[in-house]
């Protein structure tokens, strides 16, 4: 392809040259374009529809990572956006709660098989950390288990990055590795009687790693366990929920949790948070504090409403299936044909794509997806991607077309 | 009155059996009815506009609670719903942040003596954790100093009830009593070369509790005693921001600090959060992980603007200030020609009231704010109250003949 149809970021590079100015690091966290390839990709958005996002330089992309989870309709999902409104009309955040809490609390509690009821809360953090509150409340126990490197969120117990985090504030969370149910057993074993709780995500799914789904027998021995040694059982589906079941992820991955936390895709991208939990729990819940200003406020949880009614009514998980199989097979198509090796891991709705020959270093990924960046396709090259219903075959073909160059690149230049 | 005048609650009750089922309370945190008058306030609000808010029965108060404080222009304020509204048409929550991030952040730092920069996220609880995270990096320290008591949010080491809390979490947290520079100074001594920060709202205003101003020197001598000893002096103005100065309530309290933290009222109920800090601290800002999936999202941010923009242009605080005095004044003519001892604490803005011969039980202040709910006025027993510039003459006016009524059922109940 020639040069000149490559996309341009004049505009970002002058709005992060602004940035850096008053903003440590211009963007900071998740949204920082050292997690993307700078030069390759753009620092700032400007819009969304379906599932196209336009930068600030009007450059157009396919967009495979729906905001980092939440776009899950597509962006600015009308029958969403039309009950936000509807909602925020009214009133959105008020001193007390709005009918909406009622609804929408009694929707997840009819939908979600092991829930009794609901919390709510703004970011996923909140409900992670909450988890391990309830856990600790109903046990009276301190420790929890959580699998080594496994994302939860930035407060001071799971940040990954643990810089300004006293060694006290982690001192209760026991580290086990994905999968290895020996090391679990040692750990319960050697700290039986303290553990309140085990948190666990449906599948692998942290960055800078290929994603790795439970192995056979390993969700039920989890359950076993904790039932064995009265551990409260904690899935975070902050990431993957709604885009595996709608009752909850671990419905198809055969985990039974206690407590379930949802963030993410729960309200298309209004900010909401939500924990989930057994009747045997309300108990403890109840006994511990747990508010912030904005937690009432009712747009959100309109858009929920509408958010979780559009996926079950329209078959959004089934519809994001079949296309992300369709994006992973035409994916498998060229690398194959081309004969470069690649490792596509996840479930086909939280697609994410590795080269063989990177082993673990993204060299080739930063390549692959910051070509297809600058030809108009938004993959993500060291964190999973997301599928939303609003993807089509023809956008997924489109898509298809830009990686066919992208990997002619890859072998080009690396040999596959 | 006669009773018939008296607003009843049945859609509010109804509602809340429906809730109790699938939440736990009901409504838990600051929205729990048991932090009000149950009985006497309604449990579900169903819209607001201006000062006034309508709750699920139909009942209409003039609020002086302004959802917990972010309504600092009324609720629904057209420009700042214009604002958002035009956003939210274009995105809110994307991959990357929008335009707005870049100038938000100017117009704050543009506006805010003490900061060079500036980070987002969604709740206060966010940005006070992140700033104790920014002095440990930056000091090397672990030990932070609290006034007793303080409320800065529900994070394990603020959180005013501790259950489900391992004491680990709070080991590295030294309290010490509002005002008492004695204290303060000895443990400081007693702690020498391990406090990171000392964090502080700009006057005491915890709920169950009048409030109170910094006695005369003592903000001084804490931004001395932080610069002896290499102490990052953060700000706690999530509660308070943009009700006492535009540019940071230290500003008229004599307080400097290295770091301030905003929320509530910064985007008039669109939920965002704010830190600011000094430029000696950028680079330890830059060090630790902070993010929520959220937080680049927009449309909070262009409310941001347009709230500010509106407090400066209208003389916002100056308004809130004539109002909040009209109220007080009121109050105390009232109170005083009853011969009922009130005690009126905090700045106009965010004015309190209690009753002397309740010695702190609040008997009386349930009693009185029970009754004012019940014919339309919306105060809160236990809690500080907040002014909006949506409040008139004729609203305070309206109010006082409500007061008037409540304190004369005082008089006649409790003799004083």
């Amino acid at each position: 392809m020639p040069n000149k149809e490559l996309y341009k970021f004049d505009r970002s590079e002058a709005l992060m040259a602004r940035a850096r100015k008053v903003v440590p690091s211009g963007i900071y966290g998740h949204a920082s374009p050292v997690l993307l390839v700078p030069g390759s990709y753009p620092n700032f958005l400007a819009r969304g529809k379906g599932c196209r996002i336009w930068d600030v330089d009007g450059n157009e992309y396919i967009d495979f990572m729906c905001s980092y989870g939440p776009v899950v309709l597509g962006h600015n999902h009308p029958r969403v956006d039309e009950a936000a409104r509807a909602q925020q009309a009214r009133a959105d955040c008020l001193t007390l709660p709005g009918e909406v809490w009622v609804e929408l609390a009694e929707l997840l509690v009819d939908i979600t098989p092991i829930a009794d009821w609901v919390i709510f809360a703004k970011n996923g953090s909140d409900v992670t950390s909450w988890s391990l509150a309830v856990a600790r409340a109903h046990t009276r126990r301190n420790k929890v288990i959580m699998v080594a490197g496994s994302y939860h969120g930035t407060h001071p117990w799971c940040t990954p990055i643990a810089t300004g985090i006293p060694e006290a504030d982690r001192a209760n969370i026991l580290p086990f590795h994905y999968n290895d149910l020996d090391e679990l057993r040692r750990l319960v074993a050697e700290n039986r009687g303290d553990i309140a709780g085990l948190i666990i995500c449906p599948f692998r799914h942290e960055a800078f790693h290929d994603s790795e789904m439970p192995a056979p027998g390993f969700h039920q021995a989890v359950r076993e366990i904790c039932d064995q040694e009265g551990i409260v059982l904690i899935l975070d589906d902050v990431r993957a929920g709604f885009r595996l079941h709608m009752g909850g992820s671990g419905e198809v991955l055969g985990l039974r949790p206690d407590l379930i936390c949802y963030s993410k895709a729960i309200a298309n991208g209004y900010a909401l948070a939500v924990g989930l939990g057994r009747e045997e729990l309300r108990q403890a819940t109840q006994s511990i504090f747990f508010t912030g200003t904005f937690w009432p406020a009712t747009v959100s949880m309109a858009a929920a409403i509408a958010t979780i009614n559009t996926l079950r009514e329209e078959g959004g998980i089934e519809q994001m299936t079949a296309m992300g199989t369709r994006l992973r097979q035409g994916l498998d198509q060229q690398a194959r044909s081309l004969g470069v090796a690649i490792n596509q891991t996840g479930p086909p709705t939280i697609p994410f794509m590795t080269f063989g020959a990177d082993q673990g270093s993204f060299v080739r990924n930063r390549v692959f997806c910051g070509e297809c960046a600058r030809r108009g396709v938004f993959f993500h090259p060291h964190h999973n991607w997301f599928m939303s219903t609003a993807h089509t075959e023809a956008d997924i073909d489109e898509a298809l077309a830009v990686t066919e160059v992208a990997f002619r690149i890859i072998k080009e230049r690396h040999g596959g």
